[in-house]
């Protein structure tokens, strides 16, 4: 399988059996690259996510800060990629190693656990809910943002027409965060919706613009408890949806103050949580 | 949130402000019900996963069978729900307890990190591609398992009548088991597609079913690796998802031998590997 080195590695290509009704062939075709990612802190292993080559910085910094390892830019003192090499001896671009500020805590041995996170919680039912609670330090549930519904409803096809490897490949979810009337701050694409969020939150993080007040964060498919997670990490106050939620994704929304949004489509959607932030039409 | 127990807490209801047009109300709606489930080998946690309640002793059977920790049902000695309770001292049936049976060796600590595998792979790049071929005890290469075309385009519309909860939330994954003439072994659903085949696979296990040879897992959504992984562990030779696959899926089913089929939808689909099992008309 060659590796398009052209647009970052973020697709392969491959021989094809391609059957369409009663005609087949056998062609290239165009897949979405999907690579581990291996994060470690000082030269010890933290967390492994299967990810779309690309971005990965943004990744580690969205990551480290929606996990609470940082607080922002500053915790993090320098990153880069290890020696790690590949059967040909190329480096393999696999492994990012993260130096924190001098003062910001090695979360130790026992924070493992909670990096099963990259789809799951960490820790069980009630507990993880009041355990974000206790992390986050931003105060989403005062955020006073509105967002106009017209701007909402045109918020899915922003995120499709900004998407460059999905139309390739039908292969990634995006994250796009837009401001509360509609402008795009960043968009990501991925293999994992985890991912693309956290590079999403890793770009702003990079910037120094936590918490992201005021903002929109939208993603394809569904509203997961780990996304709204996430949100709720980077003090963002609205996250929308093109599916459904889970109801631990609504439970959280509500209780940390952030606007869940699901079934964004075409001219409607269903509001599940803080349904004061979505202004409709007089 | 009321949690519909009527149905095994696989839906929860919610009020919702349903926006279509010019039209809004706010209304009950369902949503799919995502809770942990922390999963303990003679009481030390092992892995935590967010699922949907539900078949949680096939999902442990899945999942501790597709990382390699059981050979097989007789590996078990025994598994039981914890006394996890709520706030309100009820059971909340999220933490189950397995013993395994004597010999089987506990995984040691150093397991923990590949239990990131939720979303992940644990290691890093061709590392485990190497790992899942010495640690799958199946041949599933040498499976001489034949599937008509149209066997396999008639999949899609099979999963998707089989699904249950789907309808009602539009929030779950699916994984239905086939038998190569088409005849339907299992189906689950879950919010996680991971979770979706863990389930399905330790159904088979439980029955003593393992390696499910001569057997199609079709699956909603993409083809990940960790998907590809989890077929190969069960020595399952077909692999069918509704959407496309990933680089490493596909680089993962040529090497261990599972014929990957991706757009599987409508009259066609794209064979990725092993074309060679599925049969073509004159």
């Amino acid at each position: 399988m060659g590796t398009v080195l052209g647009v970052g590695r973020v697709t392969s290509r491959t021989p094809v059996l391609r059957i369409r009704g009663s005609q087949h062939s056998t062609r290239p075709d165009t897949v979405a690259a999907e690579e581990p990612l291996e994060i470690r802190l000082a030269g010890t292993p933290l967390a492994v996510t299967m990810r779309t080559p690309g971005a990965d910085f943004d990744l580690v910094h969205g990551f480290l800060a929606t996990e609470g390892v940082i607080a922002g830019h500053d915790d993090v003192a320098g990153l880069r990629y290890c020696d790690s090499v590949d059967a040909d001896g190329r480096n393999t671009y696999n492994v990012v190693d993260v130096d924190l500020a001098p003062g910001v805590p090695i979360p130790d041995t026992g924070l493992e656990r909670n990096f099963y996170t990259s789809s799951s919680c960490g820790v069980c039912g009630k507990a993880s809910i009041d355990a974000i609670r206790t992390k986050t330090s931003f105060d989403v549930r005062a955020d006073p943002a509105r967002v106009p519904l017209e701007v909402l409803l045109a918020l899915p096809d922003r995120l499709r027409a900004e998407q460059q490897v999905f139309e390739k490949t039908g292969g990634l979810h995006a994250a796009g965060l837009f401001s509360a009337a509609g402008e795009l701050s960043a968009l990501r694409e991925d293999v994992g919706r985890h991912n693309a969020v956290d590079k999403v939150v890793g770009d702003a993080v990079r910037a120094g613009r936590l918490p992201l007040a005021g903002h929109v964060l939208m993603v394809s498919g569904r509203a997961s408890f780990e996304l709204t997670q996430k949100a709720a990490m980077a003090g963002i106050p609205v996250l929308a949806a093109v599916s459904a939620p889970s109801s631990l994704a609504v439970e959280l929304a509500r209780e940390v103050g952030i606007t869940l949004v699901g079934f964004l489509r075409g001219d409607g959607c269903n509001v599940y949580t803080h349904t004061e932030r979505i202004v409709l039409p007089d």
